[in-house]
């Protein structure tokens, strides 16, 4: 089976983008940033490059290191600019016909698009889109802004990529490619994070700066929200087509999707995750002996709490990381087999001790239950789970893999009633408030809280008709 | 580098289809009806299936027998209807995007097709829909249809098929699966087969009846020319949306596409290539002492030829059937080296011989030099090269893989230039009428014979504009 | 499903060897050389070169084009000296652990080993070798050799490998490649075939002709029963260590094994299988219209049956080529399932007619009944089923793949019995006389027959015991 | 390129061991135990297991989980009982030849062997086992001591390996598999580490515990230096050989080869590499703002030094996980690439400060200097670092793939010409009495510390001749 089945309860990011214009390696440098990128989506990734003439595409299923481990691969993505995407597929996704980028030819030429983000009115727009005689091949809501492009069929092409957005509702952080120009777009309210880098007399853009910081580019600045980012010969072109909105940056970018070593939102990771730590440990101390992260995602937190408490921090998990992307279960199992798989408690830093347990995010509990078994069975006279965002009681419709909101542990059970089911001591979620100012928002939050609160920034499904002709576009 | 390449100089048939309504084993029957058809096409295969409400698609590069090689990818097309493809990569094809069926959604949900054969509109209405503002994922002629399909916006599918077809030129046999019903299609001049079977109470369509052979389905007719026949819960229905044409079926099919133990546009493949060896006999004699066909397309003229000669039949050639689909070069190469991999001359029936050479035809010349030079290495006396067809002068534009016309050498030289070039004793071609007559066109051909003749049976490029809205279908 | 386990009754030749000597594509050639060897066997193949220091090895399961189809594979086997194997895996074999050539190092230094054939005593000798302390690292008979070659203390390669082959029975022949030297030999009766060609300056081995004459190579002679020839910088150098013993070349290389297009023990292959058919024509005649081969194997005796009968041959029965190793059949089987996918009849030559059906062999019967049947089912009026071989009533205990004797139709069944087992109207079988004429033995035979007769050249078990040591080699 | 080669600048350790006797499920607990292991080595893995009769085999080329990443093949692993092997390969190893398990069959029977070690004598040994006519068709050490084995004559099997272990000299931990018996040995220093465990009746071997841990199995003591642990039907039997010798522990187990979570030698290693870190703080003081690990291997030597020495640990250097085994670079190299692949900085945390990095030794130098680079460009004041081990100046020969001693850079330099090359701003090392000492040696060494003191265990090339025959054990 799948070993994110049995050994992780997250919420998953569905995508990180990566694109070049202007270097000869385009598409080697695409790989390099998509490579670091990979945390962000291990199910499958794809280049598209652009040699001024054709696009080429390669796609497949599996990491990057797969999809494009032969040099032939690369060299086959000619020319001087590239887009590539990684993807986390959803559950009863439809496979290869999904994989990004997408690759079309229409009355304008050939152009290209990787999304990180979803739309929540594709479903309209797609049925109105049917009804005007167009076919779809996938099953992604990314097609939906091809066909919107298409359509529009005059101006320049950030006219056509402009108008077609102005239709679109929900969060994107976009990268089209065609012939000539390399074109990044984010939606109003920016929910999902691109920022814009500068590489020799190269542009690079990337969902998070850790990209930059492997092919050594100079982070520059985030395309803003609104923004649709023209890159082609004459330099850069800015647009804001949309009407002024509220940021609305997503907070769990910060809590859990992003490497700690990624500045997202024009803020260091890191940082947020110390700073919820340190909160952490101010709204809720326990006394004990030791911190102890659930490691990888739980040790920024860890390092804040340990360091704002005087408690020791502990290596009492150790994470196995050879890990393929599939594992065959004994059939006679083990108590708390899924999770041994990846996280091995350490005797030594926890027989006896009062710990103080540090994970990112409970989501259906149920791997949080065998993270405290693993704990207590090397010996731990208590566990006090802290959590370093509030209770997540609402699925996330931009972009990311969420549960159904009744599998939500929090959507239906009080902090109390989960800590007995998790089995811990004592358990204690960081607040609202201070994770909004972890994460740098002192006056009034521009982040999209909608787990923790459901007070969506955007309108879930709206019953509106979008009237897709005549174009207009303001510039 | 590809076998293909290096061996071989024919044209070749872009595509075989199968399809099945009504059975507990569909895509397991289309497996087997490809598998028939695999001499057809032994680029790409793919198997579309429904289940009454979606439908699953498996399509990969390779034989089919390497793309369906695991229990698992059969048994994960479920349904009772199916359709199926394999093809003939041409030349600078696009790879991966082209494999058909191709499956898309519309405002008439889902629907695949699969194609044999090629739109001589294909360029002029993909110009006109991508005005209209559709988007292509592939290069493939086939993608037209769907766009029109999908803009046909009333009546039942027989009538969006019509429309669709309506507005298309060319050569087409097709079959369309949705979730409830499985469409045949014919061109009006029925230029490439397409045959209707029998297995229980199911329907089973095929390029080529070797394919119900195999599965012990009965042949019952072909599928009319210009003919849509839906096949669905509620039996057979025809369709004749065009006008009246005369009937112009591919000649080439009995030359050398078609398997000889099949029937094509109702008649053995096997009997004609005899009688075109008996023909050729009479038009083209020879003093010799055996006949010797290059296998295995010439081997039912050759049996044809010895008979009504009266000399003997002969093996002179064995063919290597072990073959991959590449094969690494010899740096050093050997003089023939290209066709020795496939064939290899038999000294005892060769030494000192007078040989009659039978082939089905010249494409280039490169390779019946080389394959009478074989025949001399092996000690033979005198080579009289027939060919069991005219000389191929014109390309074809009707879903047949041909080099373009200068590449042809009966388009620019004698045959005595040829005979020359081949380095055979004598040369002879069969002569047009001959072949009609053994095709069994005794009054008038039925058959297109524009690659001997230039005489197109559909003009190649219409200027015309075709309107494309509205649609209206005649019943 | 194995696809030769539902379509294939034969007897199943396992090895084909072929070996370069002073060429500097050594590997190449060899690689080349297996291709025209791929029938002997499917299941493995293996080459091992020299370039006068080490010996590089490849080896794999699959076929000659699946383990050395890619360019960097043929290139890492340097050396101007190489030996190959193709092998097709017994029942039961222990996959990759027993694929050849094998390759060790011992006080001589490395060596390895191709060999077509089987040892008698290998059980005997292994119980020995394990008693002075070898250890045996695969199941083969071949292992045996090595450990004999590793204990001859003194003296040249030649004495070593003598002294080896004085303790076998059985059947071989074998290439053996040293750093400097490659060595082929054959049992003192060359049961089984092994020919000496030449390219330029370098000296080829191969089991079959027809590997020669795709590299163009000239023929020189067989190695000779008994011989020991040693091929090194100083040229060819023969030895002959076995008393002299009567020839006994395996008959069935002719009925069956060879490519008709080879020569082997010095005669063309087609040559012998026409003129079985010629006698079985006048020893078993019947009134008929047709003449149709079970292809490949039947064609050269239908072609000789129908020469000498006057009556027509005809392609009653068309393969398909384009098969995979395995395949997936069809839940709801279909009557003769197994061999329609090899093999079609063509209803135009069949229909009506009084058949002579001509194979090469009976091995359990059960896809004989299958081929009847489907002659039938294409209207066939008569069936009258002629056998270019004896009946196969004992197994072989010289390097072929026979079923045990009771599994053998002929073994305890009469010839009418069997008639009535495969339905047909007539069956009747070639002499052993007939074949032994027919294979160039006009007076006394020179090949082993114990298949169809029971008599063994080398008796299978001998309960003596070999002395190991010392070793005594007479030059 | 391989990913190591550009991004990694360790001693590595060449292999890790595991075995079950008596559970249903052995392979599938062997498969798990080798996944725990698999940082001991990433070329190749393989399993043995026995249902008593027969042994079978699995062996490949690559990760735990791309060999055995099929049900299937677990499941053709039938049998209780089980030994596994995974492997570093050595640069210029040759191949899928000597992966292990070793599997031979001899008089004795089946037997198979996993090893962790290294024979100092192995030539020797080969020599004389050649010379009395043994054959090796692998060129590991390991093969050698089957081939004692396989020559001991008499006694049971725990005689018959004994007798083999007296006359290797080296590091060894092995498990042997027949039959009926797994059979645990190790070397009489006990040089490499080799663990005990019981699940339920079963019992498991482990180079390490955390397998133990991975399965739920309880630790019960190390196999001692020097035993030969026999398991079968009748429980377990203990064999001490070998005269006497002292504890020679390999100290890098704990300095670097171990997983944090596991016991060697029945110590933790996270505590020796925390006490290694604060006795390095004390011996090496700094005056800094931050103490940085090198990721994963520096973590706990850095825990340990930031605890002591009071400056607050910081997560500086963030790891990439995602890796494949092989990297395309780009052609147009950035400075620091290979380095970057794997560790990105952190500028939050290195901006302006004075750094104390902590990795655990130097071996080249190369990548020191890289990721000293790296430090800087994310804006470091100062680097000091501290490495939790003494230079390493002299190879191993005990199964450690360490380079030549002139690629040690601290075996020419000093560590002030070290400090210069690395480009750090001080450089200390732990002593050799320090790393004693955190491994639990108070009173006179346990440890083999010949890396860094050149003082070897066992002599790497003795002279004497072993006399193979006859041979004595005593029990």
């Amino acid at each position: 089976m799948k070993l994110s089945q049995i050994t992780d309860d997250h919420f998953k990011d569905q995508c990180g983008i990566f694109g070049v214009f202007g270097h000869a390696e385009a598409s080697n440098l695409t790989y390099l940033g998509l490579y670091a990128l990979q945390h962000r989506g291990q199910e499958a990734a794809g280049i598209v490059s652009s040699d001024g003439e054709t696009l080429k595409a390669v796609r497949g299923i599996g990491l990057v290191s797969d999809v494009f481990g032969r040099e032939e691969t690369i060299a086959s993505l000619i020319g001087s600019s590239a887009i590539g995407h990684v993807r986390y597929s959803t559950a009863g996704g439809s496979g290869e016909r999904n994989v990004q980028p997408i690759l079309i030819g229409c009355q304008r030429g050939e152009i290209a698009v990787a999304h990180n983000g979803n739309l929540v009115n594709a479903d309209v727009l797609r049925e109105q889109l049917e009804s005007a005689g167009s076919i779809f091949q996938s099953s992604s809501d990314t097609e939906v802004l091809l066909h919107l492009y298409a359509r529009a069929r005059i101006g320049p092409v950030e006219d056509a990529i402009a108008s077609s957005l102005l239709k679109a509702r929900g969060a994107y952080s976009l990268l089209f490619l065609t012939q000539n120009a390399l074109v990044a777009a984010r939606d109003p309210m920016g929910i999902r994070p691109l920022a814009l880098g500068r590489l020799g007399d190269a542009y690079v853009l990337s969902s998070e700066t850790c990209a930059f910081d492997l092919i050594e580019a100079t982070y520059i600045r985030d395309v803003a929200p609104g923004e649709v980012l023209v890159i082609d010969k004459d330099g850069l072109r800015s647009y804001f087509p949309f009407p002024k909105d509220t940021a609305r940056h997503c907070i769990f970018e910060h809590v859990y999707f992003a490497r700690p070593d990624s500045k997202v939102f024009g803020r260091s990771v890191l940082a947020s995750r110390l700073e919820m730590g340190r909160r952490l440990a101010r709204e809720s101390p326990a006394p004990a002996d030791v911190v102890v992260p659930v490691p990888d995602s739980g040790i920024g937190a860890a390092l804040g709490y340990a360091e704002e408490s005087g408690i020791a921090y502990g290596m009492g998990l150790v994470r196995n990381h050879y890990i393929g992307r599939t594992f065959i279960e004994p059939k006679q199992k083990v108590r708390s087999f899924g999770v041994r798989i990846k996280l091995n408690p350490v005797r030594e830093v926890l027989e006896g001790k009062r710990v103080i347990l540090i994970d990112d995010s409970i989501v259906r509990g149920t791997t949080s239950r065998k993270i405290v078994d693993l704990i207590r069975s090397a010996g731990a006279a208590e566990v006090h789970l802290r959590i370093s965002s509030p209770p997540t009681t609402h699925p996330c419709h931009y972009g990311i893999d969420t549960p159904r909101r009744s599998e939500l542990i929090a959507s239906s059970q009080s902090v109390e009633e989960i800590r007995r089911r998790v089995g811990a001591d004592s358990l204690a979620y960081l607040s609202p408030t201070a994770l909004s100012a972890a994460v740098g928002d002192s006056h009034g939050t521009r982040h999209c809280m909608a787990c923790f609160t459901g007070r969506y920034a955007v309108p879930v499904r709206e019953e509106e008709t979008i009237e897709l002709f005549p174009l207009a576009v303001s510039r």
